[in-house]
């Protein structure tokens, strides 16, 4: 989609994001109080991110919650295709798919779809995708998921496992489908035209395993809602559910609003192995402050805590308390705290979190091995 | 290419075919007889099927055997799409394949690309394609291959060694040109449109196994071209060498002329399991004769051997004295020998042919543990 000068593809995403627009183009629904209210009801709480409404869109959700309350437990789906290191932006998705497995006791099913970005990105070699790949599943593991319920699936090395899935999946699929779904064209290479066809399977590949269907939820970044659309076309022709999906905005990038957080641009994004002096340089030197230019007219008029690249991340990962969030925006838009102090609240919540991260990102070297599945 | 009323295409053939122009418009190399001599040179002997222009075709085959007798061995490269039972015309290039595994003492790998006619068939399901996969192993292992040289791979089952491969070919491959190579449309599924890439790995895996660089020759039917001219110009982007290979003509079905042997249609194909009565029926119903209307005509003007069916089994598969050949040619053109006795030498030569086979067959259930690639 490009209108108005905002773009979202799974594989672009630019400009100011209108989410009420992506909303009825994408056609998915908004999650409503009553479906925070039920989830509420099964967990006996509401993650912040869904309070806030940072995972704001959903597809068949309450159907799902419904089977799940009837006893037929679903399984989580998300991924990462290695193409770089983790950032913030990453986490998001994954923080909240941790609660999701904790809270409703199910599997979940990574997927690190390595091929993806070889195909989209010319100068990419597999050597290079490999060693991201070691790295990034150390992030995932870093997080706490459960290893007895967490299983990761790497496109190329469980080819054996998924191919003959995606075939079943890409037979259904014809070109003029995945054009006008991702933008491509003749000139396409034909890795990426059929690339959609592996995304599809996680989302019933377990039951497949298992030999009956089992509903799916997959956690996501609204930016991959295209993929998933064709997977929901498809999946009945195969006898299967169509996965629901619940989905995420991004996390601005350091710069400000447009686009996402991004490992394209050095200066857009905090890694979780930046040290605490890089943490602390970036947001000093580029995180996009909503206060005002003098310290004079910051106490007079106040900030403006809604553009504030520093407020944002706590809203978003760092300040899971309601009250203390609130405390922070109302100081800020009354003058009483200045962008300074803002940003020194964000640089220690940044650098406690990634300090606990950083030693877990260490134990897990010895964990990989217990999350890769073994088919 | 569709023109003067024949096509040759890796899904499709029809039309009596004109070598001549399938030679010039592919863009493929006659087998000179300077060439036979240096096989000659070489193995010994040549294979009747050399000598009488069945093989007919090559890419490359001069450097092959050069690098060959410079003491640089390369290996085969053949294989069978599963999606029917095993007819004569299969045959004739895994005989020959086996001949040249015999006499230059190489390694084969034997592609089974159990998806390829999945992408192809729309009602072909993946459960009947394992059946006959199952069935079509029994007849190559059948024909002798030595099981410490010959390493079966089948797609779906030996993905996780080939989907990486078939994606780094993927890379270079864009819509447009498998489009043209194979008259693909927007409305081709995109299974399909991928699909060459995993017919290209079997080209070079084994280099990338050893580490090393190995010259491949493909044995096929000539229809399989378009996918190796494009393996052709990809492979030295990987810096491999372009595989060379060498092409025969079809078997004709035994209606006549037009097209090739084929399971489509009952009346045009005798199959490998066959009863001799079968076979007998199938050659005395539907095998196109060269012969005159009446006894007297046949007697007085003689038959014409070159599209007698039952003749052209002999030469291209059953019987590999030139002598006895060329007798049996000239008897029918002279008049001496009947139809029905030339239908009736064929008759007991595919019987012989078949009862062995058979045989071979029922031990081969044994075997084929031994020849699947273990990786």
């Amino acid at each position: 989609m490009t209108k108005d000068g905002f773009r979202v593809t799974p594989w672009e995403i630019s400009g100011k994001i209108d989410y009420e627009r992506l909303i009825k183009e994408f056609g998915v629904e908004r999650i409503t109080p009553e479906l925070l209210r039920k989830i509420e009801h099964i967990t006996g709480e509401t993650h912040f991110m869904l309070r806030r409404g940072i995972f704001f869109a959903h597809r068949d959700l309450s159907w799902l919650l419904n089977e799940y309350e009837k006893g037929n437990k679903f399984f989580l789906y998300t991924g990462r295709a290695p193409s770089g290191k983790i950032h913030l932006g990453h986490l998001q998705t994954w923080m909240f798919t941790k609660w999701i497995q904790d809270k409703f006791d199910v599997n979940l099913w990574f997927q690190f779809p390595d091929e993806e970005k070889f195909f989209f990105k010319q100068d990419l070699t597999f050597e290079k995708i490999e060693e991201y790949l070691q790295d990034n599943m150390l992030d995932v593991i870093a997080l706490g998921f459960d290893p007895k319920k967490t299983h990761f699936i790497i496109d190329t090395k469980h080819a054996s496992l998924m191919y003959k899935e995606a075939c079943k999946i890409a037979k259904k699929l014809t070109f003029s489908m995945v054009k006008s779904s991702f933008g491509l064209t003749e000139q396409s290479n034909v890795g990426s035209i059929f690339y959609t066809s592996m995304q599809t399977v996680p989302a019933y590949l377990p039951s497949i395993l298992k030999g009956k269907k089992i509903p799916c939820l997959i956690a996501h970044a609204v930016d991959q809602d295209p993929h998933f659309r064709l997977t929901r076309d498809i999946l009945p022709k195969l006898n299967q559910y169509k996965p629901a999906s619940i989905q995420c905005t991004f996390l601005p990038p350091l710069t400000g609003f447009e686009g996402k957080m991004s490992s394209s641009e050095e200066s857009a994004a905090i890694y979780t192995t930046d040290s605490p002096k890089e943490v602390e340089r970036k947001i000093k030197k580029y995180a996009f402050s909503g206060g005002r230019d003098t310290l004079e007219e910051h106490r007079k008029l106040g900030g403006n805590p809604d553009v504030d690249v520093s407020f944002l991340y706590l809203k978003y990962l760092f300040e899971e308390d309601d009250k203390k969030l609130k405390k922070i925006h109302d100081d800020y838009k009354s003058g009483k705290l200045l962008s300074g102090e803002l940003k020194q609240i964000t640089i220690n919540k940044i650098n406690e979190f990634l300090k606990n991260h950083q030693k877990k990102r260490e134990e897990a070297k010895k964990m990989v091995d217990k999350f890769i599945f073994k088919g």
